[in-house]
């Protein structure tokens, strides 16, 4: 049986034929139809967070981690001194990878099962005037856990800071607005709420800010700037673009906007996530995040209590009925992740939920109840 | 007319469509299938080099450029010091990068016309002790130059220098043998003459030397050590790898060992570039390089002299026969280049040529000789 899995993980994802059929062209990397095909993607991502006045959006060939260590790269100054709001893996990395290219990075800790303080990162702005850029982790896979964008961001603009916000998981699905939300850089990825295939990612600079990041960044690769100039100088990519993942991304993109853009998508993954978690619950599931700071993106649930619980057969059990689940990444807790986001709707999802029953049966654990 | 062009450059290059069909499949990339896929992947481009004794292979995501850049990175450590012997585009941008991250290069310049001297690198070793690595570009992709690689490596053996190669677009086609030619590193790429689709790069550590890599690199995403240790802990990438782009690559390289590995893949190379230059030669165009010089991988041609040249109307007249071509890097004089590389044969070097002689009868140019 060769039937692909579906994929409930925080991406790669389960993307529609159609996008995958696009890779079925080898494209010159120096055309000026795939020049276009650049220019269009820009365009239409710059539409999703209504940034064509305010932002311009550079590619990076890449993982989204790249991108993100690009924009920090190229937007901090050797002389800058960051400040990383922690609940999660995710912003435990950002704050490594500046570290590593040997910018300052004050972390502060905060619970993992909560968002970030809006108010806590003004008190510490307030009490370490030399901090000049925060860095924000939107919706932070490590848990699911949406942090408050708007709120940060007013408390950066007041206080003159800059922001890079790490919106990987979240771009397409929850709403960012660059009219009303200021953010000096905002970073996504190919293969994740735009259902394109992973290998580029993509930085929203606003443009008041580019010209100072001029000189910034130690690597030539990921020079945002650079990669900037000559891209509108030349409408080319300064190296090999990966040109297949590219045409995937826009034709994934022109199904987003097909769709209904941003609150179509929103409305399917939230419709995916209330079917997971309800169908998970009657199993006796228990998520590890309070409901009311779950994006619903990425859904952490307490691992079974029940003494024949084991991870990999879990997995594997799931993996034989077609769906690939994901590990935890808490230390704390015994926990797996489940993915409500891709090219998958209320179907896939209740047959999930099946699927988890099913195994729950399989391996003799009456109830998916964490133990106490 | 929907067929897609053939293309004539140093890549992307065309690709096989069993290659493509490889991209029409979603993994996770946490799955052991997946990580079999690299894994398999890791071990077959090892045996292209005969380095399973010596070398380890560590894939990475981005162009090849990044995995240049990660090699220095990686390999050099902050007080070393770069020789970068220079006759073309990419060994400049290789000594910009080195310097871009706070390493001394020293850049070593070189006649464009002529392949690098290994007496000449020889000299420069022994006039200043203080340099610590080479870097030697294999094949000078601006012009086509083939530089003298055992060569160049029994100097650095003999004076204990690390060395480090871009093999972007040699790898596969031309002759490298770990066992006789001693590396450092040895980088190259997926879309070159692998004939995989672009996005990843992949470097070749010398065992012996891996373990001083610790802490060398200032980048997180680049640095080869921790994606090296990782790897092979988890079997997993250290962020989302390209997955398609790694599917493609396996099925590509399947595609290599049945053609009969490099040995075949340089016969119809060099099939290629004969039936190339052959044929360019009887419409009256001239190459840039000395024959003996020129390795069969891309082709730098002067311009026509006549007046009613233009490259940009030449170049499209040739892309509505079906034939991509690519510009010349050079700044001296006006060339163009012609790639002899991709799942191409002698039957579309002919057809390419037949195309040109036809554009150039368009444009009313009796020859394709080069002014005076």
């Amino acid at each position: 049986m060769d039937r692909d899995a579906i994929l409930l993980t925080p991406g790669p994802l389960t993307t529609t034929l159609r996008t995958k059929l696009a890779m079925l062209k080898d494209w010159g990397s120096w055309d000026a139809d795939f020049n276009a095909v650049t220019a269009g993607l820009r365009e239409r991502l710059l539409d999703i967070v209504h940034g064509r006045e305010t932002h311009v959006v550079v590619p990076l060939q890449g993982s989204g981690t790249f991108s993100v260590e690009a924009a920090v790269a190229t937007l901090v100054p050797r002389t800058g001194h960051v400040l990383v709001p922690d609940n999660g893996a995710y912003c435990k990395r950002a704050a490594r990878l500046t570290q590593m290219m040997d910018r300052k990075a004050t972390v502060m800790p905060v619970a993992e099962d909560a968002p970030i303080s809006a108010a806590a990162v003004e008190a510490q702005l307030k009490a370490d005037p030399s901090i000049t850029h925060v860095i924000l982790i939107h919706c932070e896979t490590g848990t699911g856990v949406e942090n408050p964008l708007a709120e940060v961001a007013a408390v950066c603009e007041r206080h003159g800071k800059g922001l890079i916000v790490d919106a990987m998981s979240s771009f397409a699905a929850l709403p960012i607005d660059a009219r009303t939300v200021r953010f000096d850089a905002l970073v996504a990825a190919s293969g994740k709420c735009l259902e394109g295939v992973p290998g580029m990612g993509f930085v929203f600079i606003r443009k008041a800010v580019l010209e100072t990041c001029a000189g910034n960044s130690q690597s030539l690769a990921m020079d945002l700037h650079d990669q900037c100039v000559y891209m509108g100088k030349t409408g080319q990519w300064r190296f090999t673009p990966p040109t297949h993942v590219v045409a995937a991304l826009s034709e994934a993109v022109a199904q987003f906007v097909e769709e209904g853009g941003q609150p179509a998508r929103l409305a399917r993954y939230m419709s995916n996530y209330r079917t997971l978690v309800d169908g998970m619950a009657r199993l006796g599931f228990r998520p590890f995040l309070r409901p009311e700071v779950q994006a619903p993106i990425i859904v952490t649930f307490h691992a079974p209590g029940h003494p024949a619980y084991d991870f990999r057969k879990f997995y594997a059990a799931a993996k034989a009925r077609g769906f690939i689940l994901y590990p935890g990444k808490l230390t704390q807790v015994e926990t797996f992740r489940v993915g409500c986001i891709g090219a998958i709707g209320a179907n896939e999802m209740r047959q999930a939920v099946e699927a988890v029953a099913d195994v729950l049966r399989e391996m003799g654990i009456p109830s998916g109840a964490p133990g106490v």
